[in-house]
């Protein structure tokens, strides 16, 4: 962690614990195995960053600190209800370095465990009494179905344009948090175009980690990531690098050809895929995914000149930084 | 249809021509082969008594009718899309005799088709800009994943109280129907007083359509229900004729063995399974938990004495007639 990433955490810390409070109290069930599991889930954690944008894009003006813990709580919800699915989707064994729910629970039980999941967050985003919040709540979840059916609807095809993954990974993703920071701005009554420029920050944020999400499945081991490197791959998912690689390939050629069979999911020879990765590891395209990636960051930044507060303004542009700074 | 339930859908047919057209709108989707499916699972439709009860609960005040409409298709597609979801946790192959989505794509993207739906779903609720509403569709929904959770954790266990079933079907059905009619009552500013009169209504008429669809899965055959008959023992799943059955069984007989099996899953001899239900169709208890239903639709007329208006009144009432006398 950078001494940016650490400030941030100190300075939210406290608006943080107390969204943890609101999330392990939401996530309760009353059977104890999906109880277990979820909880482990939840605490396990991921970085916190959505709830830590809503609350920092409505900390520069004057807020009910409560309100905004409330739809911070719901946001963690909604992504890690949105998590189960999608695990339960792309049947992983692996989250966060620990066995995902649908590797312990059936799949029918982890359906319900997300429904339920997204019920509690549906009901932290109503407790805010903000009919706009609950709007943009339930606009962002139509957004994240969409990226998610769009990523298997266009799995296993490589003609697809950067404009087709932009769109995808901002509904996967980045709606979530352009959501976020829309609605911390919306609950501390931030003037319009401020909500606006917030709004867009976060849709930027969100573009540059999906991005850089997308190189460190490729660039890293399984060690660091807590799941199998090429998992998008191996999937057939085609990302920003996976393009740019194919872009660069002679039609024809023994490495097209290599990447349409991994692509259509017509090689699952480990040698195979193992040497897809190496080879797009050392062509120089995850170095241009993540020139793309922060030129996302820079975006957002360039959004927060209206932030009437310094310090906040700092805070948001440290997560932009740790966003394409991370390695897991 | 008899007559008064033809009386329903005259008074309330155009206003319910609108819930369709908005449920429509709302369930579409870019994909060909997911809108080709969910249209067919929305049109071929149930008999959409959560949007009539929510039209009806208004309509003895003043009221806005777009508003109601909008709640009403909010409600029906909340129906739809914990639909899909259940057929996937249960594995059904059909759904008002037509195939379900999860037999026609990959329970991947059933499972997200469910999700988009919800948020459609959300969206309108959200779009009441009533807080109170969108409080009541959040907690409908928790009560409906715990009723589902409850139904998957008791499968295969004949060691459940009354209480436990009610209480299930209460979250998996009644509670919607609770909802509807509340949602309605506090949209059409009903004294807080009717609200939880109108509420009380739909939880009791949810209970007596839940205890008739129960006893339908035994006493009708495949034909008339457009799924095979005895679902609910192939599943475990443990109903009022089934505890009504088993509390009448000497214990270690045959029959009680037999019984046990079943619910157990640990027999799928299907003439064991056909002969289970000849027993429980011939031992009476499909009267005697339809009487059950019947003083459950009693109770939910009974709290209609407030509601001010006497042909709304008498619609409501109708309904809680046809939700027992149905046939399928």
């Amino acid at each position: 962690m950078s001494t940016q990433t650490r400030d941030v955490f100190l300075t939210m810390g406290p608006a943080l614990g107390q969204v943890e409070v609101r999330v392990e109290r939401a996530a309760h069930l009353d059977y104890p195995i999906a109880s277990t599991v979820i909880g482990d889930l939840v605490r396990a954690g991921g970085k916190r960053l959505r709830p830590l944008v809503l609350l920092l894009a409505g900390r520069a003006y004057p807020h009910d600190p409560d309100l905004l813990v409330t739809a911070a709580a719901g946001v963690e919800l909604l992504h890690t209800a949105s998590l189960v699915h999608d695990d339960t989707v792309d049947h992983a064994g692996l989250r966060r370095g620990k066995p995902t729910l649908n590797s312990v629970l059936n799949s029918g039980a982890v359906i319900l465990v997300g429904d339920y999941l997204f019920a509690q967050s549906a009901m932290l985003a109503a407790a805010t009494e903000s009919p706009r919040v609950v709007g943009i709540f339930a606009a962002t979840l139509a957004d994240i179905c969409d990226g998610q059916l769009r990523e298997m609807f266009d799995a296993h095809r490589l003609d697809q344009s950067r404009q087709d993954y932009e769109r995808r990974i901002f509904g996967k993703t980045a709606s979530l948090f352009a959501g976020s920071a829309e609605m911390g701005a919306v609950l501390a009554g931030a003037p319009e175009s401020h909500v606006q420029a917030l709004r867009g920050y976060g849709g930027d944020l969100g573009m540059a980690f999906q991005v850089i999400d997308d190189v460190l499945d490729l660039r890293e081991g399984s060690q660091r990531l807590g799941k199998p490197a090429g998992q998008d791959l191996r999937q057939g998912t085609v990302t920003l690098p996976t393009m740019l690689y194919a872009a660069r390939l002679a039609p024809g050629s023994a490495e097209a050809d290599r990447l349409a069979a991994v692509i259509a999911g017509e090689s699952d020879d480990e040698r195979e895929i193992e040497r897809l990765i190496a080879d797009i590891r050392s062509s120089g395209v995850l170095d241009e995914a993540t020139a793309a990636a922060e030129a996302f960051a820079d975006a957002a930044k360039a959004r927060l000149a209206v932030v009437p507060d310094a310090e906040t303004r700092d805070l948001l542009e440290d997560i932009a930084d740790f966003a394409v700074g991370r390695r897991s």
